[in-house]
């Protein structure tokens, strides 16, 4: 996705540790109009499957998936990262090991909202090493519903999260891949 | 707003402790469609005001902020709850009591994305206590921008938050303003 490209080279900035900060449109500030281009792209990338739930995860997801949720005309869950007084009764989880946070820690959602009878896309901001995915994708399949793929607004190409669930038979569609990013701050997209 | 009433009438579950659950429709599953309306009303309600940016918090604020920053035709920035690798340079920071979660974190946006030419509206799900109201309206103090007041989806009119922050001069519209929540569910709203 070509604008979303020129945004990244634009205002995306390289920082050590291969982290590529986005947040003054992507992550911590959002840039809605640019979201709405990226929900029409998921949506004509996945026009052929019956999605009728989108799933992200909090909080850098949210966003996203609910702007792209009205391309697709569904309701969005959004998994949760810690287990609160407002979260009761039974629930689908899964560990995720934090690229970012360094650390591991629960997902949840509530079982009433995925169901067999659901066809998942799960979106999300970035996939890097693929925890986060995995995570959702192994919550998805506990509760038996299908899962049609994942949109990903930015994949690091150069991290073996990509490769192996694409590997595993994970349908992925990614609308910018970097290929690689240098220290002086370049990034190079995969073509 | 009739529609959200009716709504958190119809799907809404009361909790001991003064809970109120709407996760099938505002914060762990979301109704993308109700948001928009709920955006559509934040709109009509501050239609008077120059507001050029968003604030929520993550994670329950952002999908409603993202929706309804579409009426508004402004960006969103969303404080967070945790200082990861991924911010880094100056902060706004305020501390805040959580009623959902018990404790007591500090919640920042970057410098950068808050600044005195900013007219802000703030947007939350909850206010109940108003403690997060409260740091959200220090940090755009801090950042010199000008605080146009907050939009709130469900007030619990029962709790102080609503009446000590307005007291203090701040505009907040709040959508739905329950009165009272019975033990066996029965929810009543303010007229």
């Amino acid at each position: 996705m070509e604008l979303l490209k020129e945004r990244i080279k634009k205002d995306g900035k390289v920082r050590s540790g291969n982290v590529l900060k986005v947040d003054s449109f992507l992550n911590h500030q959002m840039d809605i109009k640019l979201f709405e281009q990226i929900g029409k792209e998921f949506k004509r990338r996945f026009a052929d499957c019956p999605i009728n739930k989108i799933l992200t995860i909090e909080s850098s997801g949210i966003g996203i998936a609910s702007i792209a949720a009205q391309s697709f005309d569904v309701p969005v869950v959004f998994a949760k990262k810690n287990t609160t007084k407002n979260i009761d009764g039974a629930l689908y989880s899964a560990q995720i090991e934090s690229f970012t946070h360094g650390k591991v820690y629960n997902v949840i959602v509530a079982r009433e909202f995925l169901n067999p009878c659901d066809n998942v896309l799960i979106i999300d901001d970035f996939l890097a090493n693929g925890k986060a995915l995995m995570g959702l994708s192994k919550i998805v399949e506990k509760s038996g519903a299908k899962l049609c793929g994942a949109g990903i607004v930015i994949e690091k190409g150069f991290q073996e999260g990509g490769k192996l669930l694409r590997a595993s038979g994970m349908r992925i569609e990614s609308l910018a891949i970097i290929k690689s990013m240098t220290p002086d701050g370049e990034i190079i997209f995969e073509d």
